[in-house]
């Protein structure tokens, strides 16, 4: 086929601090991108949206005009895979204080179908279309970054419950009255396995102990998950336990949400996994340890396979294509 | 049509004493009904069926012969969808040290299309099927027995997970380091939240302490469930606050199942919903108290429909007309 007959879709991934768009091809080439500030637009989404269709018309006539896109997939935090509309996100100047219908909006601007979910849904759309879940029926995305997101996948379908809001297991309580969460309630798993509750986890020992630990270098409100790492990745015995004991409590929380769906593979996402074996070998050993024994060697432990800087956009992308082939229109006939 | 042209299934319920066979009609009419016991031959699994076979026989007939006959479902503990197989399942002599193709065991000796699947996923598809689930796409079913069991529906469809084994919610840890529970762990939810959990709620209240309460004229070991609830029903200060004890720990853990697939509905079948308000309020209350915010006020709170005696029977007979109808036989006509 002709460059000129390929079919496109947009990925949108919509962050606190970018918003990232991709039109990307039937074989995952991001062939064009361009970003707008999430934050600066006050309330209104219509100054938002504003911006966002100006950058994206550049974009859109590189490929050769709207009439080669079939679709456009978005994910973004609070985003309601049902409603297409982002809910009460508190780090969205214009969609904190209620419902925004933000897949309906770009939909009548650009006159193509828009399909929405949350951030850590597309993650897990992207993995199962383009990553590590590629064949996967059941499997649970766990993505690891300010917070901890989940996206759930059961018998090849994305779980989005009642409401289309189904998967926060970033909020299961893993510690009754444990650590404060912003959630406004206590012992969420994201406020100890996050990489702020990993930061949470390091200021803790240094102000609590007098133990040595190269963290101590750096101003305690100033550490960062990162710096855990790097000292970690140095022989720091502190930043190693810290890792230790995130990867503990990952790997028991895993093991409870195993009797949910029995997921052939827990697939993590997002900056913590950088940590690599310091994070994955506590997880898998306290996974093994505390599962119940009829699940126990089943699940892989597996770091996604997709580019950190491309994933949410590869995820928004797939969620595109969904919509796409749902609408009826062929996908790639390559 | 007459009653000559009616198909049916035929539903087992296979409990730890009895196994209890059921010919179901498409409007869930139990026309013929009759049952063996579960033990007594031995590790030998062929005397058992044999047992079975020679029961169902004269109620076959009863009905106008196996021809009449299009499938049957069964309901198992340790029952697995996928292989039709009883994985060790330590309360049954002839399948405590082994996997036991049960289903193909049926279905070859009566010639008809035969699935099985765990106890509490048949009590959910019968629920589906016949009870307080019809319509619902997203809910969870919890069997409150011996032991607590669950079976999980999403997008309309059980939870199997990718060995058959998944929605094991009785053995999520609630209680790290909490009571020893058969599985070999510690602090599952069935250690609390099963009859069983709630007579070992009230011995160790009476053992530790000096309350008074009617559940002192009962010798400590022979304490059972129904013995709370009756002395609750009384009035029982100690009584009513195991209740509450029980039903908090109950809502709290289903606060944590919310975040899984957000279903419209918790439904709770089994000996202790007999307790009815005194169990079900501190369900609905804690669930609410500690339920993330964007689930609140979602799910419904429910005690099954069906009639105890037959739910098992109804469950296993639904999934029967499952199977039927996926071979493609043509259901009632009705």
């Amino acid at each position: 086929m002709s460059q000129s007959e390929k079919p496109y879709v947009i990925g949108l991934d919509l962050g606190g601090t970018n918003s990232v768009f991709g039109i990307v091809d039937a074989d995952a080439n991001v062939v064009a991108e361009t970003s707008v500030k999430t934050q600066g637009h006050g309330e209104s989404v219509e100054l938002y949206v504003a911006d966002c269709l100006q950058a994206l018309q550049k974009i859109i006539d590189q490929v050769g005009g709207i009439g080669k896109i079939r679709a456009m997939g978005i994910g973004a935090p609070n985003g309601n895979y049902y409603t297409g509309c982002i809910e009460f996100a508190p780090n969205l100047e214009w969609a904190r204080k209620g419902v925004v219908p933000l897949a309906k909006i770009f939909s009548d601007a650009l006159g193509i179908p828009v399909a929405m979910t949350n951030d850590a849904n597309a993650a897990a759309i992207g993995e199962m279309t383009y990553g590590a879940a590629r064949g996967m029926k059941n499997f649970i995305m766990i993505t690891l970054g300010t917070g901890v997101g989940s996206g759930i996948v059961v018998n090849g379908q994305m779980v989005y419950g009642c409401d289309g809001m189904a998967g926060e297991l970033g909020h299961v309580i893993v510690e009754p009255n444990g650590r404060a969460c912003g959630c406004g309630r206590k012992g969420c798993l994201e406020t100890y396995c996050s990489a702020t509750g990993v930061a949470r986890t390091a200021r803790e020992i240094i102000s609590t102990t007098d133990r040595p630990t190269l963290l101590r270098e750096i101003p305690l409100d100033k550490i960062e998950s990162r710096d855990v790492s790097i000292a970690a990745s140095k022989g720091d015995e502190v930043a190693k336990e810290i890792f230790e004991q995130t990867g503990r409590i990952l790997g028991e929380a895993c093991a409870n949400f195993a009797a949910f769906n029995s997921p052939e593979a827990f697939i993590f996402f997002g900056g913590l996994t950088k940590a690599g074996d310091l994070l994955m070998e506590p997880i898998k050993r306290a996974y093994e340890e505390s599962v119940l024994k009829i699940y126990r060697g089943k699940a892989k432990m597996l770091i996604s396979q997709l580019d950190d800087a491309k994933a949410a956009v590869l995820g928004a992308s797939a969620l595109g294509w969904e919509v796409a082939l749902e609408r009826g229109v062929e996908r790639g006939l390559v």
